[in-house]
């Protein structure tokens, strides 16, 4: 799908998703750039469908989730120069998920990106600020909300990846 | 597919799993109990071909692990008492995989299970001892390896879930 086709705005649980934040959707799913990335090319993947558990999912829109999720993963990695990708679904409140809606974090990894590799995910969801290189990561420390405009620039160059 | 039709070994990475730990497969994936598991339930799916990156993945094969990876999920949060999954792929070493071939993680999950929810994730590349719930992760431990027999009790029980 070209990326003239992202033109639509998507609902993410409660939350709207801009068609100037989406940077490539299939028939089910759709990505999307992330309001307080974790790593640079911290995006999300969605069905399109709001269904808050991945089980509820029918058989199609796991396989179209995952297939775009890894289209999407080959793409942002090199593009962000990362060497690795974590891709995780948090399912359920318990699991760590905030939005009720199924979503891939997918998030470009590199050597010494996190003082100790797992604290990725510990910045997921505590919402922290944008992590730098090899810093270890501050959770009390507040995450900037980046601004639409910005989202939208980011989403513009992931496009012409697709 | 029956359990009766877990009879086959299957290579994962250098690795062999045994018939005995698979409790259930697919056309093109399989699922098997973890010698050290993180929470109790902490099981893996893999697709059957040794890849060891997610991109390498035909888009058939995405579409069983991960159809795979739900009917597992559904099965162990209920069956382990949870409420949440953790599903993950630690996609490249700089992602933390340490077995290079594709595995989905599924870790059933509850409130409390952990001091601080996402770690989780440290304890999935850590290998430290079998986590005890509330209590915060000791990752200088060992977690214990489980013996093959431990191992074939617990997928003869999950056999019975499918």
């Amino acid at each position: 799908m070209s990326s003239a086709a992202c033109s639509q705005d998507y609902s993410f649980g409660p939350h709207t998703i801009h068609a100037s934040e989406v940077f490539v959707e299939s028939t089910l799913s759709f990505a999307f750039v992330n309001l307080k990335p974790v790593v640079p090319g911290h995006v999300l993947i969605s069905p399109k469908r709001v269904v808050p558990r991945f089980a509820a999912l029918s058989a199609d829109e796991v396989a179209d989730l995952w297939v775009l999720a890894q289209r999407v993963g080959a793409a942002v990695e090199p593009h962000f120069g990362a060497t690795s990708l974590t891709l995780t679904i948090q399912d359920g409140e318990q699991a760590g998920q905030s939005v009720p809606h199924v979503h891939v974090h997918c998030l470009p990894r590199r050597a010494g990106d996190f003082e100790k590799n797992d604290e990725v995910y510990d910045a997921i969801d505590e919402h922290t600020r944008m992590h730098r290189p090899g810093e270890r990561l501050d959770l009390d420390a507040e995450r900037r909300v980046r601004t639409r405009a910005e989202m939208a620039a980011e989403a513009g160059a992931l496009r012409k990846l697709f």
